[in-house]
């Protein structure tokens, strides 16, 4: 069945064909369904879904769209949806409703529920402790193969990773951790202790979920436990989420570099006046510095009145300065968030962008030499090779200087612990142009002798 | 152990403390202490590896380390590499070795093993069939879940992804999918078909691995089957691969964005001519249509001549339309690479962009009115208001031009199927150059008489 003939369903209130129509669908698609159905039918369609299937539904809602739910049910409907969320969607719902909602909720939960909730809601925003889920299996070291199996078969029905189980001591120290596949590919009689792997990855609470991700990654793990400062497991991370974190991760980096405040909102779903307040404040701070490049370029009305063909090369020269910087500062900006770059290599980093604009610079030199000498016949050969020499000269100081801003500022960013990609990307265009004008003037009123 | 001691261990070749020191080590960490080696130890390192974990930490080495151990081993142990890797990783380092290397590799390989190579080589480097492995655990729809947990533990030791299991039928259609979850969650009598999936969701080996990573982000997957024309099934990709196919097209639009071609090596890997070879197009194509931006400023000689203190202005203006432009392209790029935006939306995203233009070309223009009014007092009253309004007049149309072009340019280019980030992104900032200038002196002109 399409899409709209199900909407039709919901806005018709025929909920036993809607029942049958979203049998065979995965949640996220239904969830995909609801959304985009206009507000007055979400709440009606939420309402409709069959009990079973009502919070995994929910969970993959937009949070405006939970919001617009939660505000429109019942209170005993909101405590079977908590209760039955994975903490770490419950936490992440409860983040962004008002805190009246919120007391209301963590009020009606369940004794245990609440307890979670109110200590997952003190981790920090960009914490591992934020993103972690607190539904895993543990097992203590005596058990045997089959006594682990067993225990799995047992409680996994509400756990989210199931795949990884952990060993813990009396006062929940992690002490090993053993996968679901080393149990099942064991004999029955064997001890979890003597299997388990005891030299096991792991983060604290408070390390940046940025970084905890890149542990996921790089040792190719399912999930990834996080212990509290005492060393006693209090959760774990799932890929699925660490999948999420990336990519989040990769769009704010993208929009750092392009002069805009980082959200996690889709485009689509932010409102006009969100985008602009994202976009004004970095669209003011270059405007301002863009007055500064015009302020020294007044500095040269002289020169602009005496030769009015140089301003013609101005373009050329500052869009060629501006890309080769972006182009070293994107590598490095990448390099440090992907962890291949630290600050320390910045000698390393230097040197190989200064061989690589030393073979751009005369490349692009020579090219503009040959059009300067071929194409601008008007003149006469003298003023022709001033020109060139002037266009030319600019152009090889101009990006070895743009290359090697580009590598060393987002370097020096981090080394000074601000964000490479915030205070680099955006303001490596402008003191590029600043730079290409104060040379390119110089070089030309001493050629030129104005 | 630090990594310097053992680096230690490698060069006095003291194998036996070497194969103790890195025994509680990571594999990806191994490997990573062999890359730091110079070159000639890290052959004789790997051939310190004990054989139980020589191919695991060949499998996490660079691809240019890998070759180089190759090229430097016997045909012998080059064949227990190749047997022991995972298929995927093989066919990984077949498709980057010398064609002579591969064919002597592949007759050398047991025939199973060759036939197998040779079927993922002939997938096409962006599909899925080149990030699949076939290392999977197929199942028969008869069996109780007894049977089919005791083939698991029978058959998983090699397997890469246990957690799913496959159900086909004599001639290899993929029936249904089960999770190990849920066989274990179930009774020991229950029948497999009873259980299975049969709504799964797969995808065919000639399907862009683009997609694929995107499906098992969405459904919050470990592992996606991949299946053929017929609907058998050839093999699955796993979750870990597909977080490095998130994090490499991720790189990939940050380079093409930049105005770079795309490469998948690391950039300290990166040798100068090749980063030189990457750069250099794009430069010389910006570079020259920085010309056609210079030869436009030339027609305006006179008016540059007459009042040069419009040119003052020039930067601020060109900077602010680039970055307006290049923040609606990014969201827009981006919004394409996530599937959140398609190019039939182009209407609602343009009514969203040309909204959020009016509210910043607004703000920014009274701004720059405020600040030409008070700090240009050297100009009497009617010049002030003149330069005020030439430049508030296009700094209102330049904004609202970059804004549509920077969404609708990308949305074009998939459209007429070209890479969005590459066409869209570099080049908008000079097309809005252009247009800048042409609003600018086209107003300049009328409003000075000139």
């Amino acid at each position: 069945m399409e899409n709209y003939e199900i909407k039709d369903l919901i806005i018709n209130k025929k909920s036993r064909e809607f029942r049958n129509a979203i049998e065979d669908l995965e949640y996220v698609d239904i969830a995909l369904i609801i959304e985009d159905l206009d507000d007055e039918y979400q709440v009606l369609a939420f309402r409709m879904l069959p009990k079973n299937c009502a919070s995994d539904v929910f969970a993959y809602l937009p949070l405006e769209t939970q919001e617009k739910i939660i505000s429109n049910i019942t209170d005993k409907e909101i405590n079977n949806i908590i209760e039955d969320l994975y903490v770490d969607d419950a936490v992440d719902l409860l983040d962004e409703l008002p805190a009246n909602v919120v007391s209301k909720i963590l009020s009606n939960a369940k004794p245990e529920t609440r307890s979670l909730l109110n200590q997952f809601l003190k981790y920090a925003e960009d914490s591992a402790g934020s993103v972690m889920t607190c539904e895993y299996i543990s097992i203590k070291k005596e058990y045997t193969v089959e006594q682990a199996i067993k225990k799995i078969r047992r409680t996994g029905t509400d756990k989210e990773g199931i795949y990884t189980c952990y060993v813990i001591d009396a006062s929940r120290h992690l002490e090993g951790v053993i996968s679901l596949k080393t149990l099942l590919l064991s004999e029955d009689d064997q001890i979890v202790s003597d299997l388990m792997d005891t030299n096991f990855i792991c983060c604290n609470t408070t390390d940046e979920r940025e970084s905890v991700t890149k542990l996921l990654q790089k040792y190719d793990l399912l999930a990834l436990p996080v212990v509290d400062n005492e060393k006693r497991l209090v959760g774990i991370i799932t890929i699925d989420d660490a999948v999420d974190v990336i990519q989040e991760e990769a769009e704010e980096d993208f929009e750092k570099m392009a002069a805009m405040l980082p959200s996690n909102k889709p485009y689509l779903d932010m409102n006009v006046f969100t985008l602009f307040k994202n976009r004004i404040f970095w669209l003011l701070i270059l405007m301002i510095t863009g007055m500064i490049t015009g302020a020294i370029l007044e500095k040269f009305e002289a020169a602009i009145q005496t030769l009015p063909l140089l301003v013609s090369f101005l373009p050329m020269l500052n869009d060629t300065g501006g890309n080769c910087g972006s182009q070293a500062a994107t590598m490095c900006i990448r390099g440090l968030t992907t962890g291949e770059v630290t600050p320390k290599q910045w000698l390393k980093v230097w040197w190989k962008e200064f061989r690589v604009s030393i073979l751009i610079s005369i490349s692009l030199a020579l090219f503009n030499f040959a059009r300067i000498m071929i194409f601008q016949r008007s003149m006469d050969v003298n003023d022709r090779l001033k020109y060139a020499l002037v266009v030319c000269l600019t152009m090889i100081l101009t990006i070895m200087l743009a290359k090697s801003i580009g590598a060393l500022l987002p370097l020096f960013a981090k080394k000074i612990h601000l964000d490479p990609a915030v205070c680099a990307a955006p303001m490596i265009t402008t003191i590029v142009d600043c730079c290409t004008i104060l040379i390119y003037f110089g070089i030309a009123c001493s050629v030129f002798a104005i």
